[in-house]
């Protein structure tokens, strides 16, 4: 079962600013984290971060072949990035988008999602544990389709 | 740590249409399920159902002092209700909504929520396992607020 | 032939307030009255009032097996309710949508039904006339339906 | 008690295509069979139909001294035609829109309608059938508003 | 100075109901007071009436090597047509929209003009004095303009 | 004279939570101290609480004879009740809304109400004092209007 | 008969730039004229102009008891002021409302007017002779309704 | 306790017209009965009424080191002054804003208040009695907040 | 191959006037042109001009049994007729949409067509050379779907 | 080089409150500083304060000969005033318009601007220091196209 | 004669999936056969791919002095784009935007085209074939211009 | 003081069209002046151009350490860019939003920037001289917040 994840713009910067918010874990300390959560779940997981909407669709069709499933946490390419929307549509594979925070608390054009319509499912505002509950949610999600 | 779960109007009909498109889980076979993922989590956990909005209210209300968190599928009343929301707000607990089914994918009012915007997160898509997903982020954010 | 037959909110207080616009005929007066006519027509007919939104969820999901067709006068949640529409939805029987009055002549919000478009069809403006289309559309829709 | 009848634009075609959505009755089967229906109920019928917005504006112009009542399927024109609605309101009679298909469960440019504000009542969605209760609404009401 | 005025959709009827509103003047009535005028003021008028919004885009077509200026009362076609609004635009003369009725006053769907954008000017509300002064209008922007 | 007074949802919950905000008054002592106002002015009050849309409807149509005005802090159904209008619309009685806080200094949802445009009057902002100013409201407008 | 007339905000700058558009006549040079036909037409004729919204309001409350009528430029406060609009409203005479240019032909935000829906009648687009044709709109106007 | 009291637009006008609908009461009836309401309270009262904006602003800066607290019927400029907004703000005292009628029975740009986020609450539709209830208001609100 | 071609309103225009902007082609000449074409490339052509949304609903239901293919220019009708999209869809034959001139880079009312969403595809902005594209474009498409 | 500044409403009372947001400059100490920075780059500035939008029209009108060009702080009739729009826009001249705060950080009705269409550019955010800018903009401006 | 053809995001994955839909034709097939239409034609075509806004926006300006004419197939980006529309309008070329389908048909914020106003025509809905229809059109329109 | 001044889209082409109108200066001239300028200054200036949404988001992000503030010209990614901004925003430094043209004179969609309303302020309309006010008003705002 392999699950590719996608980090989208800004989160390279995660645990530079703000650690009382934000805490003090940077992205290297989260993919670390997941990867061994993979292990242990006996997935192969890869995981990419861009902050360009372009690099993120090719990221996305190249894994066309290889890929069972796609965990992206589009950030602010969520509001605005139908390319994004249409990679995820064409190589027709199980999406889930998920959020660090939860973005229906937040400024009103972050509630509205481009991607969220095409995706299996959504998870928002759990901190980096959102990304937990993604993996297991895929794994699930596939166990039951793949079967 | 206490938890209470919330299924909202029509979700007492789970199991008895369309076993095809929504399994053919009734809403007892998922809380007893939940009430076995509660025990082994060391969780106390109890379930409601309502076609009410007045009655989620009041059972919001009678749990102020009982509750460290609420899991709730609002379900219909996602769209509709401001009295769950006030309540909700009012009780000033850690709140996730949940939903079977990805919303965003659904009629166009079905992507505005009164619930998300006061919530701690949201979970959706996923069928009767947004459920165990919620139970997981919850504990895991009382985990963390509470210590 | 059972046709389910529910009147939304304020319809008890039909016949109590300005006789000269709403006519003399209390509710009681117009439920006698369709029932005469079921016997006529060789249905059987099922009528109830509620100004609970809740218990109109309730009633549809308890004639579930019972029902062959719905006939409701959902009044003021019409523009409102999206539980209703889901309870109908649900257990997937055909409905008619009918008013006593003209809703699209009266304030823009009542222009919005949540009902109608899952609903067979809709018939409005001829007060208490409005039944008796119903019952005869129904009958007229299941014959051709059920054949 | 004199009913004029008008057909709106596209109703010529029905039974030419897509016998198995709109029934293989053309349009003079169901004008005669209506005529049939108004014979038993002792009311005289006239029935038109145009494509021509301008001629259907002049048809109920010319029926201002002879008709009792006006039953129109405005099909297209219903979203788009304020002459028509103009001429109805100028006139002064009751009118019953009706429509073959549930118009509310269509593209969202079809939920509005300029005749139905000016209309005593409106009846859509049971096909060909329609038309039998619109005449049956229109007896009832010119018995009630003309005693 | 040769002056096309144009009648639009359901004017035929004026004077032949509620004459305590409209007058008991007839279009006949108007038309024959305005070529009075016109004889006075040494202009020539000739005047149409037609329910047809093709009809109207026709005679503006037809008058384009006749005529110096154009009077409209687009009536509901006003608010509809963007077919005599091209017409209009097309042949490049001074148009002059009047209306009998404040149309500012009625309903808000006819607080907008597809004509009035083109035109040199607009009077509206002054019942059939309206024609007089957009003639008397016509007359003077005419004398300025080709001087 | 007699004044009906109805709370809305969420309001049996005043004083349990943050007191220094809404004060450490319960709705109980707000009911007291508005029954000892009610006697000095000589007037019946009755007051009701419920956290049910379809409970008000059914309270206020109980009403129909008794009452010579309503007061009714409808809270959370201001915005989303057309049962309740309907309710107070049809028993034809004068109405006065109140709020304890401002709502229009809140979120945009809080700024429309369904109940302000069939009441006699408004009152917001004034904390529990906003009750006793509509007792004072209701007495003065039925002096008036009574005489 | 006693006409009152109004220019707004930035008519007082009239003639002083643009002469090739607006024309080289100064807003004196239109009061004279328009003296010149009152005098003709035998009605007495009042001019203010101002460029403060509140002093055309208590010019308006002024002229309650003296005014049969009122023709009104309001310029730029046709599509701000609800001030001016409330002060015609409550004075009850008939207004005019006028303008030089053809409101309509230009930005979006002057195609609406708070005073128009108030208004007797409109007269726009035809450059100072607007005044002209007001004022026998107005004179016409009174004839009708004052006999 | 200082108290500042301001009338909008066209207030200057009460008791000039239809007396059947806003009685017989001019404003200085209404101002020499509130002077007398203030001095059985032992409030020191100012009232000024202007139909200018910008008078209102100053007013309102004038009073920055003498009012404890405004009360204001901003009549039409409810619903278009900004200024008037920013000037309550800026010297931030407490601020009732009322009307005399039920603004939200009206026209729906009434609807919207510029002053209402920024006041501490509001009362409309109870006629002059309005006044005395604001003044009650602030009594009681200043006697909480000043101690 | 039967191709039906059908020029809305005011094209009977083209040349007539401003040459130096449309050419000056008319619209007989564009039609010899396109009648040279299909003959060079094997397809039966029948042209139709209207003004008259009527006329143009008549003629597509006429072509039903005749038409392979229909080209329209429906001009000004583009974006207010929903008669014409439903004669268009009812006889179900593939459609393309074309227009002499970029619509999109004109009024913002022309970037919406009732046409399009039911055509197969659309061309603009390249003056009579579309017609041409659009005759290559049926051909093409005939080709692949009626093998 | 002759330079109109214009500060709008509640500029009069800066300094006066809230002196660790504001700072503790009054408009005052602004105009003074100005006048020394004018006297250094050679140009004449002259000043003027008005809470009467009328005033500001009419200030800008009176200047139609002197200036060169114009700064102007609208502040609250940023938003509202299309009369000052207008008086900008008939005189011809370069404007700026500056703020002192960041208007696009503050509430929605803050992000549009009547008078920003018709400026020249525009100044926003810097205190008091946006007057510095906008000065040196003005100067810069004046110097190239008057070149 | 000198084109520039831009493929937008996500088009090279052509020919990858649902072949049944889109065809079997990768991108580098339809490139091949347009470099044999080029050939043909006597014009000379550069062809490009990318996925990334800021990399068409960098190929359209180094093609500044090279191409003649641009035809660009956006793709996602024709929505989200202004970018590729300001890069597009700063070379002053003329532009073709076309599509494979037919972006009419689909989802609503597919309808608009931030390109389509600047572009000189567009072509959508013929599958590949839009390309040659594309190249056509730009021949036939640099042929008219540049003569 | 270390500032950063990033470019964005399009901008690399400035003096390559239309001298007449954005003058005959390049980027590569404008910077090389505003070198100039830090250096009198006292200030250490970066600049960068990129027509690339991500390389600007990764640019902003590695100047976390380095900037005291941010200069931005954000081109048509001010309207569309959520990533930018988030990118501001994280990095939490002072920001001014600089424009050539005064964005609020053109397209309406050019008057709404996603980058505003987390900037200290905004400067537009002033062409190249727009780059020597934001570095003034930057210089300005760091000396007196960091004193």
């Amino acid at each position: 079962m392999n699950i590719l994840l996608i980090h989208g713009p800004n989160l390279h910067l995660l645990g530079r600013r703000q650690p009382e918010i934000y805490g003090s874990q940077t992205l290297a300390d989260i993919d670390q984290h997941l990867m061994e959560v993979a292990t242990q779940r006996h997935v192969t997981l890869k995981t990419f971060q861009s902050n360009h909407e372009g690099e993120i669709v090719t990221i996305i069709g190249q894994h066309i072949d290889w890929a069972d499933g796609i965990l992206i946490n589009p950030a602010a390419y969520t509001h605005t990035s139908v390319a994004i929307r249409d990679a995820l549509a064409t190589i027709g594979l199980p999406v889930i988008e998920l959020h660090l925070s939860n973005v229906h608390g937040r400024e009103s054009f972050r509630h509205h999602s481009y991607i969220a319509p095409i995706a299996t499912g959504t998870i928002a505002g759990f901190g980096a544990f959102s990304y937990d509950l993604a993996i297991e949610a895929m794994i699930q999600h596939l166990n039951i389709t793949q079967t």
